[in-house]
C-alpha cells in the first residue's frame, strides 16, 4: 500500500492508497512544474500537515537579518474545497474506495479518482485532474468531477487565491490587491517584503453539468490574504457535475513582461487568464503534453530492454527525467536550480555544487541549450562571488556555497539542526568554509564548454569565470613550513568533518583550476591576444598570472598511503572506527546526529558521504586504478550516505571498475531516494542532484561515457539483467544515438550529421 | 449536540459533542486568561482549521505599512500531540464515546474527557486539564492522562514550542534563539519586527505513571520555528500515563520585567518555570481558582432565584463576568480591552468606544481600582490623539476609532469585506470619520470619577481628558447658513450610514463634552485656581474657553419630530423602506451585505444597531420619556442588530419603558451572542463589549441602577420568572449590597461602611 508502480510501463507512477500522515512524499515526488513555477502536489482538500507550495523561480526574498533569502511561498491557487450535504469531503473522513492517483510523466498530468462516502452516507464518485502547462509557463489548470452516485446530493465548492500560505511559519508577502471582476476572475496582489517583487495571481472558474456549460451564483468572499466564492449545484443520482479552474501567476521579476506596470501586468495577466479559459482543459493538458514529447521525451529519449528489473529501471530513468525537466529555467539565465528543485521548501530554492557536479551532466548532453544558461547564471552572479572573497579577505571570485539571487552573495545559513549534547541549533559552517564550490563552478563550466564545443560562451563567459576563480584560489593558498602551499580550515565534500586541512578533493580541484586558467591563459597568448588584453585589463593578470603559476607548481596535494588509499584529509584516517551497521541501514539520513554531536563525529572515521571518490570520478585520469579501488573500499565501508550525492558516485565507480553487482545494487538504491517507498524523506523535496546522478549510473556508469581530456569515451558494460541500453548524447553541436548491448557491443549514429565527431568507442577512435 | 448547559448550577459550560467544522466557537467562549495572556482553547491535539491564538495584551506590532497594528499571535505550548500505537489521536479519526468538554467558570479551569479508539482499534480513555493562573500571570499549566483500556498501547507524546503559528498568515516574528537546557527545559526566543519587543517562552513536562513519576528518554529536535521532544512509553491495559506540561510567556514589554536584559529575562523565566513545575498542577491550579474567588466571585457577587429560566439568567451573567475578566489587564495601565477580549484576532485585540460605553459600567461598580487603570490608558495615549487631531487639520484630542498601544495614533484598517457590485474590498471610514469616540471617552472618564469619587484621577488626568477633548470639538464644528454649528460628513455610532450630517449621537455628546469642560473650568476657578493655571498653560484655556462657550451655545442639536422620533441625522428619515425580516432572523450577521452594497444600504431605513437610542441611555434626564417610547418604537423596526452593542442598548431602554417581556427578550438574545448555541459567530473570538451589555441588561435594565446627575439611583423591576436579583455595587468607595424582590422592593445595605452614602431608592433618597 502507498507508492505503486504497476502502471510504469505507461509511464505512470501511482499511488493505491491514502495516507494522511505521509502527505509530503506525494505533494513532491508528484509535483508538477515547468521550471518557471513548481507547484507541489497537494490536494484539492486540504488535511493538517500538508505544504502546499507554489513556487517561482528566482523570486527570492529575505524575510529578516536574520534569516537568508529563499523562494516564496506564492498564493495558493489549487484548493478547490467541497462540501456533500453539508459535509466537508475529506478522505480521512467517512470511507472510500477505488482510491487512485497517478502522475503521468509523458504528459505531465496528475489525475486522482476515488468513490467517497461521507459520514452521513452521501455518496460520490470524485475525478480530479490538473496539469501545469509546460507551453504556457504561468498556467496552471484543473478540473474536478463530482458524480452523484445513488441519492441526490448538494454540492457545494469552495475556490479561490488563498495567500495565507507561509514558508513553514515566515510571511514574505505583504498584501496587495484583491478583487472580483465581473463577479467571476479573481485576482489577488502581494508583494515580497524585502525584494519588492509584485505577484499577480488570477483564477476563473468554468462550471458543467453532464457536459453541459452551467452558470453558478457567486457568493464572493474577500477576507484578509483571501478571496474565494461559494458555488452551490444540486445534483441528481448519476449526475456530474464538473468545475474547471483556470488560473496563472506572474512576477515583476519575469523576463517576458520585462517593462510592465503592474496595471499593465494586472490587465495583461487577466487577458492571458481569459485565453487559456477559452481553450479549455483537454485543450490546454494537450499542448502542454506535446511541450512535453517535443522539449524531453524526443530529444533525449532512452530505452532499456531486457529483464523484469529494467523496466523498473527504465522508469527511474525517466522520473529522473521529468523532475529534472520541472525543476530547469530553461526561460531565464538569472536563476539556477535549487537542492530540492521547486518541489519543497528544503534547502529554500538555493543552488549548490549539486549543479555543476550532478546535474549539469544531463543538461549538457541533452539540453546544452538549457546547460549553458544554468553556466551564465555562475557568470552573472560574479559579484556576489566578488564581494564574498573580499569579505574574507580573498581577491577574484569566490563563489557562494549556497547561492540563490544573483547579487545576494552567500545565502548558506548560520545554524540548522539540534546539537544533542548542548540542546543547540548547530552552527553551519559549509558558508564559510567549503570552498571547493568555486573550483566546482569553474569545472562545470570547463566541461559545458568542452562537451558543447561552445567556442562563444568561452569567449563570453569561460575565460573570465576560470580565471577569476584561479585568482581565488591563488590568494587562498597558505604558504606552510615544507614550503608547499596548504589550504586549512575547510570543509571538504563530506560535510560531517569540519575545520579540517588539506583536504584532498579541495586541494586538487583547486589545482586544476590554476592548471586550467594557465592553460587558458597560454592558449589565447597565441590564438586570441586581443581578447586577451581584454581580459588582461579586466582581471589584472598581469600580476594573476604568476601567481597562478607558483600557487599551482607549489600547491600540496595529498598522496595515497602505501596501501594506496588517498587521505581525504589530514585527520580522518586518524579517526575513531565504530560499528556503522546501524547507520548504514537506516530508512531515514542523520541518525547518526541523535547519537554523537557533530564535534564528536569529527572525531570518527565515519563520512556523510563521498569525498575523495568524487574526485576520482572528476579527474579520472589522475588517479591509478589501484589507488581508486584501495580507497574505494576503504571509504566506501565507512560511508554512511547520509547525503543523496552519495550513491551514485559510488555506483558509476564500481562500474568502473567493473564491479557490476555493487554498481547495479547502488543505482537502484538511488534510484529509491525518492521513487522508492519510504514515505518520510521527500517531505522537504525531492533530491534534485540525485536525478542527475541516477543519470549518471545510466548513462556514465552503464554506458560508459565520459568526457576525458576534452574527448568523448564510450565503453558500456550493462548490469545483469539488461539486454540492451540506447540512449541519445549532443557532443559539440551533434545529438548522437548510441545502442549499446549486453555483451559490451556499441554503436554510435551521428543524427545530426552536420559535422564529423571523434569518440573512443571500446577503446576504438571512431568518426561518426 | 454541541453547547451544553446542564451543569450551569455548578459553573460549568460544557460541549457535549465534538464538531471539527465549529472549531473556532469553544476556542472563543471557552479560552482562558488572566488580562495579561489570552489563550483560546485549541485543543492538545491539531486540527485543520483551528485557531491556535496566544495573545499577551499590548504587545502589538505592525507588519508592515499596508497593515495596522495588531496583537501578535505568539508561539503556541499548547499542542501535546499524541500518537497511540502510532496513529495520531484524532477525534476526527476512528471512533470515541463520553466526549465532553468543561470550562469551569468558577475556577477557570478547562477538562476534556473522552474515550478512543483508533482506526485500526486501540483504546484508550484521555482526559485534559489546563489553567491559566490568575496569580501567575505567565504562567500556563496542562495535562494529559492516556489510560490503555483493553490491551497494551504504545504512546508517542510530541510536545514543545511553535512558533510557526501566525495572524491569519501575518508573521510578526522575527526566529529568536531557541535551546534546551538540561535536554528538559524548552526555550524560544522570538521578538516582534517593527515593535521589537522579544517574547520568552518556556516549557517543561513532568510524567508519572500510575501516579509514580517517570522519567522518559527525550528525542529532541529543533527546526525553523519550532522545538520540540518526542517521548515514548509503553502502557500495560489499566495502566495511566499523565503528562504535565508547566509553560510561561514573558516579553521585554511586561511591567514586572523592566529593565531586564534579554539574558536576564531568559534566567528569571527559566528559574519561575522551575519553580512552578515543582509546586505540580493541582497547587497551581488550586491557588488560581483561589484568585479566581477573591478577585472576581467575592468581589462582584450576583444572585438570582426564581424559575427554570432565571437559573440560565444567573449562568449567563457568571459567563460574561468570566470573561470580563479575562480580558481585563488589571496589572497594567499602558493597555485597554480589544474588541475580542484576547480571545481572537479579530479586531486586532483594538480598543473602541466599547470600553467606555459598554464595559466600563461593570468596571466601575465592582473593581473601580481596574476601571481607572482603563482611563489612565486613555489619558497615556493623549499623544496618539494630539496627533490625529492635528493630521485632520483640528486641536485637542480627537481619539483614535480604533486604539492599540498608547503612541500608535489610529489604528482602524483602511478596508475591510467585499463590495459585492464592485468585487472590491470596503473602505472603512470609521477611523477617519466616526468621530463620537472622543465624546465617549471623555464621557467614561466623567462617569468612572463621579462614581468612583476619584478625586485624585480628576486632578491628575480627568479635568485634561475632558477639557483636552473639548478643544477638540471646538475646532471640529462647522458653522452653517443657519448660525448654527455642524458637524459634517461624520458616521454615527450605526456604520450603515456613512457621510452623515448633524448625527444626532455626535452632537448632542460633543455638546455635552463641551459643557462638561466648561462646568469643570468653572469649578476650578472656584476651587482650585493653582492647578487652573497649570491647565491654562498646557491646554492654553485663554483661547480654548471662550471657543468651548461659543461651540456649545451654538452647537446644532437635532429636534425631535411632531411624532417624537429623534432624528438619527439628516438623511435617515428620507431613506427607502425595505422588508427587514429576512436580516432580523438571521444567525449571522451582515447578511444584508451580501444584498446590497454599502452605498446602497445608505440609502435604506436600515440600522446595524443602536444610534439614537445609545443618546438616550447616556444622557438620559436630556429626553423626555415620549420621545424615546416613540424613537424606540421606530428605530428598533428597522434596526437588524448586526452589531454586539446592540441588543442590551435596546434590552436597558425597554425596561426602562416598563417593556419587561421585551426587555427580557432581548436580554436573552444579547446574552446568547457568544455564550447561545449558534457555532459559527465567535469564530474571530469572544463579543467583550457584549458581556458588559448582559451586565447592564441585569443591573441597569433590571436592577434600575444609574448615575444620574452624579447620584446613584436604584429603581428594580425584575422580569418575569425571577424572584430575587442580589448584586454589589462600589459607590465613592463604598460596597453596597442590593437586594431586590419580584415586588419591586429593594434594599441597600453599606458593606464598607466607612462613609455614608446617598441612593435614590424607588424614588427616595436614603442614606446608608
Amino acid at each position: 500500500m502507498g507508492m505503486d508502480y504497476s502502471s510504469m510501463d505507461q509511464w505512470i507512477l501511482g499511488e493505491d492508497s491514502f495516507d494522511p500522515t505521509h502527505l509530503g512524499k506525494c505533494e513532491a515526488v508528484m509535483s508538477l512544474g515547468n521550471g518557471y513555477l513548481g507547484l507541489r502536489s497537494a490536494t484539492e482538500e486540504k488535511y493538517l500537515g500538508e505544504t502546499r507550495d507554489l513556487l517561482i523561480n528566482g523570486t527570492f526574498d529575505r524575510f529578516d537579518e536574520s534569516e537568508v533569502t529563499e523562494l516564496p511561498n506564492a498564493a495558493d491557487v489549487t484548493a478547490m474545497e467541497l462540501w456533500i450535504d453539508g459535509e466537508r469531503f475529506s478522505l480521512d473522513q467517512g470511507s472510500h474506495t477505488g482510491y487512485r492517483r497517478e502522475l503521468n510523466l509523458r504528459t505531465g498530468e496528475l489525475t486522482r479518482q476515488v468513490e467517497w462516502t461521507s459520514p452521513r452516507g452521501s455518496r460520490v464518485r470524485l475525478r480530479f485532474r490538473r496539469i501545469v502547462s509546460l507551453k504556457r509557463l504561468h498556467d496552471i489548470a484543473l478540473e474536478v468531477c463530482v458524480t452523484a452516485l445513488d441519492q441526490p446530493v448538494s454540492v457545494k465548492l469552495r475556490s479561490g487565491i488563498d495567500a495565507r500560505v507561509t514558508n513553514t511559519g515566515t510571511q514574505h508577502f505583504a498584501e496587495g490587491e484583491k478583487r472580483f471582476y465581473e463577479k467571476k476572475y479573481v485576482q489577488l496582489l502581494e508583494t515580497t517584503k524585502e525584494s519588492g517583487i509584485t505577484f499577480v495571481l488570477n483564477a476563473v472558474h468554468r462550471f458543467a453539468r453532464n457536459g453541459a456549460p452551467l452558470e453558478l451564483a457567486t457568493d464572493v468572499n474577500i477576507d484578509r490574504r483571501v478571496i474565494y466564492a461559494d458555488y452551490t449545484v444540486e445534483l441528481a443520482p448519476g449526475d456530474t457535475f464538473t468545475a474547471e479552474k483556470y488560473a496563472n501567476v506572474y512576477t515583476t521579476r519575469d523576463l517576458d513582461c520585462a517593462g510592465l506596470t503592474v496595471p499593465q501586468l494586472q490587465e495583461k495577466t487577466l487577458d492571458d487568464l481569459k485565453e487559456s479559459a477559452a481553450l479549455g482543459y483537454a485543450a490546454l493538458a494537450e499542448e502542454s503534453a506535446a511541450q512535453w514529447r517535443e522539449e524531453v521525451w524526443d530529444r533525449a529519449p532512452v530505452e532499456i530492454t531486457g529483464g523484469e528489473k529494467s523496466r523498473m529501471d527504465l522508469f527511474s530513468l525517466r522520473f529522473a527525467q521529468y523532475h529534472m525537466r520541472l525543476m530547469l529555467p530553461r526561460h531565464d539565465n538569472r536563476m539556477n536550480i535549487g537542492a530540492k528543485g521547486l518541489s519543497g521548501e528544503g534547502y529554500k530554492g538555493h543552488c549548490f555544487w549539486d549543479t555543476e557536479i550532478f546535474l549539469l551532466p544531463y543538461y549538457m548532453f541533452s539540453d546544452p541549450e538549457a546547460a549553458r544558461k544554468l553556466e551564465e547564471y555562475r557568470y552573472l552572479s560574479l559579484p556576489g562571488a566578488h564581494r564574498k572573497a573580499e569579505e574574507n579577505g580573498y581577491r577574484g571570485a569566490m563563489f557562494p556555497w549556497e547561492s540563490a539571487w544573483l547579487d545576494d552573495g552567500e545565502t548558506c545559513p548560520l545554524y540548522m539542526g539540534t546539537d544533542i549534547l548542548t540542546g543547540t541549533p548547530i552552527k553551519v559552517w559549509s558558508g564559510i568554509i567549503e570552498q571547493h564550490i568555486t573550483a566546482d563552478v569553474a569545472f562545470g563550466a570547463w566541461q559545458y564548454i568542452t562537451i558543447a564545443g561552445d567556442e562563444d560562451f568561452l569567449e563570453k563567459y569561460g575565460y573570465e569565470l576560470i580565471m577569476d576563480t584561479a585568482t581565488f584560489w591563488a590568494s587562498r593558498l597558505e604558504p606552510g613550513e615544507d614550503g608547499r602551499y596548504h589550504i586549512n580550515d575547510v570543509v571538504g565534500p563530506d560535510e560531517y568533518h569540519e575545520h579540517v586541512n588539506d583536504n584532498a578533493f579541495t586541494n586538487y580541484m583547486a589545482c586544476w583550476n590554476l592548471n586550467k586558467a594557465i592553460e587558458y591563459y597560454q592558449q589565447l597568448q597565441t590564438e586570441n591576444p586581443a581578447l586577451l588584453r581584454k581580459l588582461e585589463e579586466k582581471l589584472n593578470l598581469t600580476e594573476a598570472y604568476p601567481r597562478w603559476v607558483d600557487g599551482a607548481e607549489k600547491i600540496y596535494l595529498p598522496q595515497p598511503t602505501a596501501e594506496g588509499i588517498l587521505p581525504m584529509d589530514d585527520r580522518f584516517m586518524n579517526g575513531q572506527e565504530i560499528d556503522l551497521s546501524k547507520y548504514k541501514n537506516q530508512e531515514f539520513v542523520a541518525g547518526i546526529m541523535k547519537d554523537y554531536n557533530l564535534d564528536q563525529i569529527q572525531h570518527l572515521q565515519v563520512c556523510k558521504q563521498a569525498d575523495c571518490l568524487v574526485l576520482f570520478y572528476l579527474l579520472e585520469d589522475r588517479f591509478p586504478p589501484e589507488v581508486k579501488r584501495a580507497s574505494w573500499a576503504y571509504y566506501e565501508a565507512r560511508t554512511i550516505h547520509d547525503s543523496s550525492l552519495s550513491l551514485s558516485t559510488h555506483s558509476v565507480q564500481a562500474a568502473d571498475m567493473g564491479e557490476m553487482e555493487m554498481a547495479y545494487d547502488l543505482f537502484r538504491r538511488a534510484a529509491a531516494i525518492d521513487l522508492g517507498p519510504y514515505m518520510g524523506t521527500s517531505d522537504a523535496g525531492i533530491h534534485a542532484a540525485s536525478f542527475g546522478g541516477v543519470w549518471q549510473c545510466v548513462v556514465y556508469g552503464f554506458g560508459g561515457v565520459r568526457m576525458l581530456n576534452g574527448k568523448l569515451r564510450i565503453e558500456p558494460h550493462l548490469p545483469e539483467g539488461w539486454d540492451s541500453l540506447a540512449f541519445t548524447l549532443m557532443w559539440k553541436g551533434q545529438k548522437l544515438q548510441v545502442r549499446a548491448g549486453r555483451d559490451g557491443s556499441a554503436t554510435v549514429e551521428n543524427l545530426t550529421g552536420t559535422a564529423p565527431v571523434t569518440v573512443t568507442l571500446n577503446g576504438v577512435e571512431v568518426q561518426r
